[in-house]
């Protein structure tokens, strides 16, 4: 059997620890499946005493993370640390600089400094991998990059955060609100004690970029990711899909448009019960690419937790292991396309409205002018009977198709108008 | 760039027109990922002026499949005859002794010859891959065989086969029997002429075969899978399903038991709603593999047709365009273990029986003393009030979990019995 692939551990959190546990399970299993065992050699992290669960006496010890790159009796450093910057990003430059090959569950670090490192990696013949920074344990980033990598992807879309329908899913299978499931979320482990990353749609989005550039050819631009979060959903629009058919989900999506602008938006979404991502209960995470030949393929499975990580970070050993080191991004760094970002206003789709209005004669009168005055057609309209505490109406809609710069010329319109209780939450039906 | 991969086309039926297709469309795409152009140099196929709607007068012509492989100009022979033996056998074992990497999308030749393939290909150090063969354009091998390799697979299941689903999904909505669905499918070209191979379950149990052999690192063997078919499920039984909160979807699935050994069946089975499977619908397949750290894992997509097989035949060009050509099955075929077959009496579950009665006084109490005999606990229990043509009764109950042997022997107590006017149908509940 060839030489082992030696690694070198920069973090030590659950994921760490999780790809130590899995590589003592199943190191038979791997030596076998990628023709050379791969092999703990030195780890670093911030406390060295800190109790994980785990034995890391057997391996060498460096205080200094960027310290691994240097060693000589390592090929790869794999860095789970987080963070898009600070020390993941100093680690992650001094391996691939060094030579050594790169493995990553870093999104964030992916989304700000992929092309970077991509370019680092290209340039000193090593290999930069990073399946574990999107959707967890699921194989999605080798679905689009070599599964689909004969196709044209068409449109990639899927649900990115499993906090995010952890609570979405929860709070339609138990009708409470938003505050209360993500309390509950958190005394589970399934959303941080400052889910703001979470529900506010960042980490969905960096996910987005991450498989948009990927899908795409596209030069990773996290910047330009229209981010929205799920904090606004109530039970009652929760209520208001399920009677008109939909489930909501926090959904990505990415596509390049017909004048050739790269699209890319995260959002909670009305998907049609046809849709299999609205099965998806739980921090479960799915992604559908849509191939020119392959048709539509989904990709299922665990979003987060300590195991799947780290069983996505040990396919990308046993990628590198076997010799497979390709262009991080599939098509050379230098061949990735610098796209413009869509003007989402030529876009066309139905979409959903929900105002919180005073109960007072008039109100839908006024809303119903500007979506005349914006060109808005409306398919159905629902008015909540029963007014919500403190005297306020929920009203909710659904367009007919048409475009969006004409529900937000409709919601312009409506810009500060005392009828409103608060600003219109707006989601789209997933088409 | 470096110099083309070029291949040689035995077979041009709807796949390997759609393969033409494939690669004159995305050629451009293809070669900026794969890092070099995928181009086809010659043909070959029974007749050489049939129209397929792709001009082939560019590629040399051979009328003699195998002498593809005898061909200089040649890197990759791409198989797409079918069959298991003949012609295509001829072709592959042609290629792989002369040499040259071996692309196919014939399940019934890998399920059949796989082992001995899978050793010329490693004797001569070319690549041999399949990923065609199993549920169409889904990278499922790939999501196996690379995603999913550093973890042990407890259990591989799925939707394996599009025409029993659609006949299946479509019983359900339509509440219709299975001859006229069927007949239905024939029209829309969903099921073939001889629909045997697809209803009898042969062709899922291909595919179970190399998944199994992929998943366990097995030699392959196909005679081992227990097989079975959608013909007799009935459109009652679907209502019945229904009305206990399942789904009835033809399921293939293996995996090492207690005793080490290999299980492998097909069998129409009751899926909960619950399991993504259950919402899978039309010609679809969906592949669950569970991996004891990836947690459970789901690939889903179209499982034939000519662009879906297309992709996944192109998709293992560009591996071998890449360099990427790792063993067949995973692991070298010297270490691939020959598991002895399950004996399914060991295996404990819940089992729906549905027997077609005479409408007469005793034969629940008969049927009731079978059970209670073979030491089956029945945990409900469906007679249906009106009786269908012919005064025949259906009796349909689900037992409580326990062993299989249990009900078999319970079954054989009942053998021969004139109260039943045909055999049980027997299907077990997905746990």
């Amino acid at each position: 059997m060839a030489a082992p692939l030696r690694i070198a551990l920069a973090g030590l959190g659950t994921v760490g620890a999780g790809l130590v546990r899995l590589i003592e399970s199943n190191g038979a299993l791997i030596a076998s499946r990628a023709g050379r065992p791969v092999e703990i050699v030195a780890v670093s992290a911030r406390d060295r005493s800190k109790n994980r669960g785990v034995d890391i006496s057997g391996y060498a010890w460096e205080d200094d993370m960027t310290a691994l790159a240097a060693r000589s009796d390592v090929d790869v450093v794999v860095e789970l640390v987080g963070g898009s910057d600070g020390p993941a990003l100093a680690t992650a430059r001094h391996a691939l600089k060094g030579g050594k090959a790169l493995v990553t569950a870093n999104k964030a670090m992916i989304a700000h400094h992929g092309l970077e490192l991509a370019e680092l990696a290209e340039a000193n013949g090593v290999a930069l991998r990073f399946e574990a920074a999107v959707a967890g344990g699921i194989p999605v980033i080798k679905g689009l990059r070599e599964g689909a990598a004969a196709n044209r992807i068409e449109r990639i879309y899927g649900i990115l955060n499993g906090t995010c329908n952890y609570i979405l899913s929860t709070m339609e299978q138990t009708g409470r609100d938003f505050g209360e499931v993500l309390k509950e979320a958190q005394e589970l482990g399934y959303a941080e004690a400052d889910p703001t990353f979470d529900v506010e749609g960042v980490d969905a989005a960096h996910k987005l970029a991450i498989l948009a550039a990927l899908a795409f050819g596209a030069k990773i631009d996290f910047a330009a990711v229209d981010v929205g979060g799920i904090g606004r959903v109530r039970a009652a629009d929760i209520a208001q899909a399920e009677a008109l058919g939909y489930r909501i989900r926090l959904i990505g999506m990415a596509d390049v448009d017909d004048q050739g602008n790269l699209f890319q938006r995260v959002q909670p979404c009305l998907v049609p019960h046809n849709n299999p991502l609205a099965a998806v209960d739980g921090p479960t995470n799915a992604v559908v690419a849509e191939g020119n030949f392959s048709g539509r393929l989904l990709f299922q499975g665990a979003g987060a937790g300590d195991g799947p990580t780290a069983s996505a970070v040990a396919a990308d050993l046993v990628d590198i292991a076997r010799g497979d080191t390709g262009a991080p991004f599939s098509v050379p760094a230098a061949e990735l396309a610098a796209f413009a970002p869509a003007d989402a206003g030529h876009r066309t789709g139905r979409t959903y409205l929900r105002f919180v209005v005073a109960d007072r004669p008039g109100v839908l009168a006024e809303i119903a002018a500007a979506m005349r005055d914006g060109g808005v057609s409306i398919e159905s309209l629902i008015q909540q009977g029963r007014p919500e505490e403190g005297g306020e109406v929920l009203v909710a809609m659904v367009t007919h198709e048409g475009p969006e710069a004409n529900v937000a010329k409709a919601l312009a319109l409506l810009e500060g108008s005392a009828s409103l209780a608060e600003a219109p939450l707006v989601m789209r039906l997933l088409g």
